[in-house]
Parts: C-alpha cells; structure tokens; sequence
C-alpha cells in the first residue's frame, strides 16, 4: 500500500481519507486553568517528561475540551492524563465546577 | 587542582574531603504506602519519567523516612518530590497520619 503523506495529521491512501491523531496517546496531556497551583505543576512535569511529550490544554480557555477531560476523570485541575489513560490529579488548583463557573 | 577519585560520592583534592552526594536531587523521590492508589500513580510515574529517575519510598516500612518527607511538605501519598525540591501530591491515597498509625 502507497501512502502520500499530504499534511499531518492526515494521510490519504488506497483513494480514501483517513483521519488520525499521529500523537494518539503517545503525549501525556496536562489540564490546567491558570492558577498558580496548575502552572507550579506545569513546570515541575515540563521539567520531568519534557515538553515535547507533554500537551497543555487550558480549560478555562478552551471550556470545550471539558467534557473530554471528564471522560477521562479529570475531578480537578492541575491533572494529567498519562498515555495509558490514567489520570494524575497533582496537588490541588480547583475543581471542574469552578472551571465551568 | 588535581582531583584522586577515591569512590563515589568521596573525592580527596588538596588534602581535605569534601562529602557530597552525587545524585543531590537529580533524582525525583516517589514517596508512598503501599496502597492501590500508591501503586498505580508509581507505574504511571515510572512509565512517564523512568525507573532510573526515581526513587521509591515506602514510607509504611520505612518510617524513619516521614519525617523528612513532612519536612519537604508531604501531606499524603503517593507524593512525588521533585529534583526542584517541590512536592505534587499525586491523587490521594492516604494520610501522612494514616502512614503513622
């Protein structure tokens, strides 16, 4: 099978579109909201995983990632969602209600 | 100066010894207590940063370790001290005061 590599993330191959996330769970992803205690845990995990292996989502700012988040267990903000699915709340910034306001 | 490595972490140079460590805070301490939440945040934190980077503390068997993770400001386990000397208290396992019985 050729393959044509048109943009990341999408391929186009055998005449069809194919959508996928190149970093699908590969990255770990840090969910904050601003708050000195999420960027304190935003660099300590910078720091430790790299920056590369790490995607901050801001959910004050992008309240449509919250449902996502929740899906996947986030309670409260700093928290990271490791590749496995797992969810590391790091210490204690606020919680989804607050986010959500 | 020429320095004799004697062995690690002691060097001898200029007739006095200097005592210092070789890992001072290089290395990230996982402190917890065994329980399933402790467990599962200590694979998620060795898959992400690697067994070689962190030290694991069982602070049930080895109590005279508490009151050095109080000092770093450890409230409860699993707690990850990072090399910047900052705690992320991971999910919430148990207390410091469960741990000390």
């Amino acid at each position: 099978m050729n393959c044509i590599l048109v943009r990341i993330p999408y391929y186009i191959y055998d005449g069809n579109i194919a959508f996928f996330k190149t970093n699908a769970m590969s990255k770990s992803i840090l969910y904050h909201a601003g708050c000195s205690v999420c960027l304190s845990a935003e660099q300590e995990i910078v720091s430790l995983i790299g920056s590369e292996n790490v995607e901050i989502i801001h959910l004050g700012e992008q309240k449509d990632q919250i449902p996502m988040a929740e899906t996947h267990g986030v309670k409260s903000v700093p928290a990271l969602l490791t590749p496995t699915g797992n969810i590391l709340h790091l210490n204690y910034g606020a919680s989804m209600a607050d986010i959500k306001g």
